[in-house]
């Protein structure tokens, strides 16, 4: 982790180098994509829809709230609030074509912080070949990143959380829990236990959605998909009620999960089945597909969908306590 | 101006309520448009893109710094975040087609308050048929609303900053400077005089943009068109540097609408040409169409387009000290 990067002379804070040399700044550090007709600098941008139609979705990153700057490096932040919004649009079924961004923040930000935010909106959106294409900056008491990524369904039906049938399995890409493992590790804030877990500290800061997995379930014809930022069971829960549906989860299928997380949570005295069920930001993509679908790359099945109460159990494991987020509590 | 919303036992905070209650009371209040494919609720909204290409900008508001919950009402803060988004659709020349909208905001926000945001972005949404068709809420210190529209260009090419060329007009869509007359009267907080120039005052609170315009002047043939959110004098300059022409208005056009501030003006002591040409936030619309284009209706000549050093000149009047609009200054 960067340490916290500090005004100096040298680095002079937004309120000293004003509004639009930091714009022009950020700006200049944004190439734009092939997707990208009008990029920054005008009233808005100007984007390709390929098939007529855009999926959009926004989020919101809060300072103290999302992340700490003494925790993560403005890199890893921008990676994050570009990561968490990339996968909303994969978890469509859909392709990522363009993000644009909104920065409110003190006027004593270094101007290298909101660079450096620029550098990781920028590397995160490269891992999907696309581009930030526009933005907005502003004064405020407390760092806000909202992040709106637009997306291209390529032909195809979204694929929303409502389409799940008994008979169909219940599937995961990318993993579970670490983003809640390296949470609890920057809790404790021991330098020692976050070099020895310093791969988990790490997916808390940035993570690493499976973004293809989202397309190419989607091409495999899955019956519904979501982004676990909430955590696995409380957003499976959502298509479980979505759909009408009972989702069964195989405990044995989530071992490697907790395994991986075993050594880290016996130090921390902490119940990794919890992290597993309840964690959210690791932006996993879970879903169901039809019985004797071809699984993509990365895909595993985790459990099966049958007839009953709309709800998600994990026979064989107690219930964690928290089992997801709720932004006010 | 309505008074504040208070929680009360009738109104419950969001704290009270929690994320997921709020959001869907909120999600309640807004009705899809039938541009909209796939609405709130999933991680991510579809929405038609006809032309094949989609318009895309973002904004910003933070409470004390672009509104104060003392002088505007939910209603109002939902309405100007809308408009000054969807202003930005119209100055590409393009139609809206969707908002998304994020809130972050204190725990103890009321619900109530919440909810009338959503009714005033529903209420602005409605003036051009659009709706809001997803967001995301989160906790922070202080409310902070970002807004992201959508547009369609319907087959025309997006209307730049950089098109206007010696021999056009310079024009523009509404009006002038009232936004900046009702800052300052907001700002002496003297009850008597807000309701004197109660029409004022509400113009601040609540912006007009003419949004018809924007597509009409693109359709007309605009060779450069903007939003003139910094005020006149500064907007006009991006297009004055991005064209690498000289802009010079007629004072005598402008004349309307410094006559109807002077009353204002005059009981203030300020200069209602400072408003006019230096205040931003009407979000008027401005730029250049070549000479002898027939006008859609609400759009006026205001100067001309010439060779020479790209700035904008006023011959005749004393350039006002404050030009434009800084965040951090």
């Amino acid at each position: 982790m960067d340490a916290e990067v500090q005004a100096t002379p040298t680095t002079p804070t937004v309120r000293e180098a004003g509004e639009f040399a930091v714009v022009a700044a950020v700006t200049a550090r944004l190439p734009q994509s092939a997707l990208v007709l009008l990029g920054p600098g005008d009233d808005a941008a100007v984007v390709r829809a390929p098939d007529g139609r855009v999926v959009v979705t926004t989020d919101v990153l809060v300072e103290g709230v999302h992340f700490r700057r003494d925790w993560s490096s403005a890199l890893e932040v921008g990676r994050k609030a570009a990561a968490q919004n990339l996968a909303d649009v994969a978890a469509m079924g859909a392709v990522p074509t363009s993000v644009v961004v909104g920065l409110a923040a003190p006027a004593d930000l270094p101007v290298a912080w909101a660079e450096s935010l620029a550098d990781g909106l920028r590397t995160e959106c490269a891992v999907v070949s696309v581009s930030v294409v526009g933005g907005d900056m502003t004064r405020a008491g407390q760092v806000v990143i909202s992040v709106t990524a637009l997306g291209d369904l390529e032909g195809r039906d979204p694929v929303t959380r409502s389409g799940a049938r008994p008979g169909d399995l219940v599937v995961v890409a990318g993993r579970l829990g670490r983003s809640a493992a390296g949470l609890a590790l920057h809790l404790r804030g021991d330098a020692g236990l976050l070099q020895r877990h310093a791969e988990l500290a790490a997916a808390h800061r940035v993570p690493a959605p499976p973004y293809a997995a989202g397309p190419a379930l989607a091409r495999a014809g899955a019956s519904a998909l979501l982004d676990t930022s909430d955590g696995l069971l409380q957003d499976l829960g959502h298509v479980a009620r979505g759909s009408g549906v009972r989702l069964e989860l195989d405990a044995a299928a989530l071992e490697d999960d907790v395994r991986a997380l075993a050594a880290c949570a016996e130090e921390l005295g902490e119940d990794p089945w919890a992290w597993v069920l309840g964690g959210g930001e690791d932006h996993a993509l879970a879903g169901c597909v039809p019985a004797g679908t071809a699984l993509p790359p990365g895909v595993r099945v985790v459990g099966r969908v049958v007839a009953g109460s709309p709800e998600v159990v994990v026979p064989g494991v107690a219930r964690p306590g928290s089992t997801g987020w709720d932004s006010y509590r």
